[in-house]
């Protein structure tokens, strides 16, 4: 394997299970339920290096987690909302795809931030940050596509809050009912407001 | 006071105290970071009761604590709703409340049970479907004006969801923000929609 090689691939390799087990136990629990044990029996890591790598212990870990998994998701969103020129496509397409993971986790895989979000942003100004940061790299990219359809600046801007805020409430009001009506509907809605 | 006159008041009261501490905490930091400790401190009633109320333990207060909430919520949606026969001035004014709420709070106090929904729905059954079923109180409010505003049952269910969709989503980016924006446009759009 790899890890066996030399040393900063070990590191690095230990550093990023780190991050994705904390991707994952964030986006399904949340930060407080996430205790360290779970997170190092979730990563397949060495214990004794998470400290190692995150010398400021869990908030730093879900610092990078949030930032990882929101970069990921940006680079979803622009891949999909370019991939056709109809506006009302590409949104259906995004709301589409998220409903998909939704559903394939069995109602699991909400927004990778919202939870930690919602959680620890009164608590940890780091994490709220982080959290405003990542929603900002989403509204961009929405931004730009609203943008290059011909929405005015203005339009653009609050028409990207929109789909972004439509989308972040049904995927809680779809685990909670476990049903995909709330992601269809504001499906339809946007589909309708955008055409 | 009125707890010193008969023991039915007294429980009565120690109860109601430990489920409004339960709505405080469980709105602004989820379900997981409140420990009995501190929710007992917070409520101001004796320790010793709490088991007694509620033998189910935390889980069990969280599901009186969010029926509660959801109620007083959905009380609240209902008088602002009917309090004009314009149906954007209605929408317009739910946000606008909501908004005013999180705002006085210095952005604490969101959704009451998002939180503890996207925390817990995977864990807890009970938790789940107690959310599902305040979700669907508050849907049933919107879909009822969206009706008397004259609008088809379909189109009333798919804009209810949406509506309750996009409040829900903007308060949490508004939250992670700390800044009413993502509310103020999701605002305008659904006025704009409903006009």
């Amino acid at each position: 394997m790899a890890e066996s090689r030399h040393s900063g691939t070990v590191r690095r390799s230990s550093r990023d299970a780190f991050i994705d087990a904390a991707g994952r136990l964030l986006r399904r629990q949340g930060y407080a339920a996430t205790g360290l044990n779970e997170l190092v029996a979730s990563s397949g890591a060495p214990k004794g290096s998470l400290y190692f790598h995150f010398p400021g212990g869990k908030e730093e870990l879900a610092l990078a987690a949030m930032e990882r998994s929101g970069e990921r998701l940006r680079g979803a969103i622009a891949a999909i909302l370019t991939s056709t020129e109809d506006l009302g496509g590409a949104l259906g397409g995004l709301v589409d795809a998220l409903a998909a993971g939704l559903q394939s986790s069995d109602y699991e895989d909400g927004c990778p931030i919202a939870t930690v979000t919602l959680e620890a942003a009164g608590d940890s100004p780091a994490v709220r940050a982080t959290a405003a940061s990542v929603f900002e790299s989403w509204l961009a990219e929405l931004e730009a596509r609203l943008l290059r359809a011909g929405l005015s600046a203005p339009l653009a801007r609050r028409r990207a809050l929109l789909v972004l805020s439509a989308i972040e409430g049904a995927l809680i009001v779809a685990r909670a009912k476990r049903d995909l009506a709330p992601l269809h509907a504001v499906r339809e809605e946007l589909v309708g407001l955008c055409a």
